[in-house]
This record gives structure tokens, C-alpha cells and sequence, in this order.
């Protein structure tokens, strides 16, 4: 489960040549920046009103959603998962902690 | 990096029994489900302002906000990454390619 | 212009037995709250995309598109444009003045 | 209650000019779009919770933030409501009929 992140950032940038009308992504890309977002905005409503109901299944298929469309935006803007992981790698000193981990099983 | 969710996941999970003054994500809980999803709300939305700017900096640190505070949701909810990773996987059938390729190697 | 929001609420109470074919406030109604609520969050994304293009046409389109939803929204919970107007009132204490500049005129 | 909007128009004009320090919407202006945008973002998420709670009073109460924060947003952009009520009523095509009624009265 580890890389699944990278997979999906591969999969979203090899859609980035394919053609408008032969995968979702590649249709979401035609639209732009603009309807990229919009669906991010949609997606962050429904993961609350899913929460609010306290329905497991619903937040999971939500939430999944709404990363999904991050990740597109992420790729159309040129940017990763790995970027964001890193950010928040750095702000939970987390780096310097597994660094140290790795060093004390030498 | 590949598995900085899981680690977050643990680190979210610790601070459940921590006291609500000790640190902003055991604050966070304290305000309850609808305080988180507020944050959830308003991180969607500085993400959009940012990818609206275009300014890769600002992207990164927004949708890092984003993604934290839909990991405390689901911590709060009794959930966590591998939830939603393992529903993402399913729908791209990518752990499927992924078990094939690993039985390949064989 | 001053009493539009009580028409378009009229009009909206009006489409409450309406068949969910007919319009589309009919089968936005059918959908239930969740439906709604969904549209709301849309729209407030794209309020925020065309505030940040600065596009003045857009702006004005968006905005009455989030509020046209949310008066969706009150309709569908026995609520109207009075309800958040008084509260505004309320809250500017702008009632109050406005009957002393009207008494002043006497 | 007709003019309400109007009012409340005038005084976030007003508020303009003042200094940043003197009121919550002075501060606002300061923060600039970005700022007005994230508390519509804010709003927005609150508005959604509260129509989940089915709670009739928080429901008013944030649909009044949200609709004060986008006439912020309005004001900031040059724009007032009368340019949205105006939008929503050539959509409804309650303008022409306004307009017949005026007429008939004569």
C-alpha cells in the first residue's frame, strides 16, 4: 500500500498526453485549472456531509475523492504527492526522527 | 517518504488521549467533529485561493494543511489512510497491476 | 429590486409540490438536503475562483448562483430570506437606526 | 425589511476609509481577497454543518455569516447586491414581470 501515492501521480501524469475524450482524467485536465478546482471545492462539501452522518463507507469513498482531486490538481500544477508528503515530513520533524531511527540500526 | 501517512496516522492516534492544552491537534479534537471539519472547509478553500495564484510554494503548504486536517477527520471518525488508500486502489484496479507485477518478479 | 429574495422564495415554496421533472428547483428538492448542500459547496468554490480571476461579470454570476442555492437550502428547511436578513439586522443593530432616521423625518 | 441589503452596502462602503484597527470589516478589507475569501470558504463549511444538524437557529445564524462575508467580498470587488438580485431576477424573468405589474397599476 505503501507507494500507492506514486502510482496514482504516475497514472495522473501519463494521462496528461492522452486524449480528452478517453479517460476521466484526461476530460478534468481539458477543463483547466479552473474546473480542476471546482471539483476539489465539491469534493471537500461532500467529505463533510459525509462526516456529519458518521457513515464509515461514505467518508472513506469521500475522502478518497477529494485526495483524488488534489492529486490532479497537484499534477496539473506540476507538482507530486511526494511535495506534500515532504511538507508535511518537515512540519512534524518526522524527517529527522525516522533519519534517526534509520542511524540507530547501524 | 512512503510511509510519512502512517506514521502521521500514529502520531494522530497518540494525541487522542492527550491533554486538549498540550497540542493543536489534541485541541482540535476537543472542539469535536464540526470544529475539524470547519478547519476542513477553510483549508479547501486557501487551497483553491493558492492554486488559483499558481504559486507552487503556497499549493504545497495549503494542500498539506488539507491533507492534516482530513487525517485528524478520520482519526476522529476511527479511520486512517490506509482506508482511503486501499479505496483508491481499488477503483484504479491498481492493486491488482501491482500484485500481477509483483508475481512477475517470481 | 427590494423584494426579489421574497419572490424568489415564493417561487421556491411554490416548486415544493411540484413534479420533480418540471424544474429545476423540483429536482434539486428531490435530492434531498445532501443534494443541496452539495451545490452549495460548489458554488462557494466557484464564488472564490472568479473572485480571485476578478472578473466582475463572473463574480456577480457566481454569487447569485451560492445564493440562490442556500435560499434553496432554507426553503427546503422552512426557512427564508427574512430569517437571515432579521438576523443581519439583529446583528448590525441597523433596525434600530433605521426607525430613528424614519422617526427623525417625522 | 426590504432594504436591508442596501444598508448593509452602504455601511461596508463606509467602512472602506476606516482605519483597520476601528471594526471586524476594516480588518478584513486589510487582509485583503485572499482574506475575505477564506472566511467565505469558512462560512461556506459552517453553512453545511449546520443544514446536517438540521438546527434551525445555527442555520440562520451561518447563513448570515456567509452571506455577510460574500457581500465583503462584493464590496471589495466594487460590486453590491443589487448586482446579484439583479442577475437573479433576469434569470427568474421576475424583472419583466415586476415591470408588467408596475405597469398595470397605472
Amino acid at each position: 500500500m505503501s507507494d500507492m501515492l506514486d502510482r496514482l501521480a504516475a497514472m495522473l501524469e501519463s494521462r496528461k498526453s492522452a486524449d480528452p475524450q478517453s479517460s476521466y482524467v484526461a476530460k478534468l485536465y481539458a477543463k483547466g485549472m479552473d474546473g480542476i478546482l471546482k471539483k476539489v471545492g465539491e469534493e471537500a462539501a461532500e467529505t463533510i456531509i459525509a462526516a456529519k452522518d458518521g457513515d464509515r463507507e461514505k467518508i472513506i469513498y469521500e475522502t478518497a475523492d477529494l485526495w483524488f482531486h488534489t492529486l490532479v490538481m497537484l499534477a496539473h500544477a506540476g507538482l507530486g504527492p511526494e511535495d506534500v508528503l515532504n511538507e508535511l515530513a518537515r512540519r512534524e520533524g518526522l524527517s529527522g526522527l525516522a533519519e534517526k531511527a534509520a542511524r540507530s540500526k547501524d
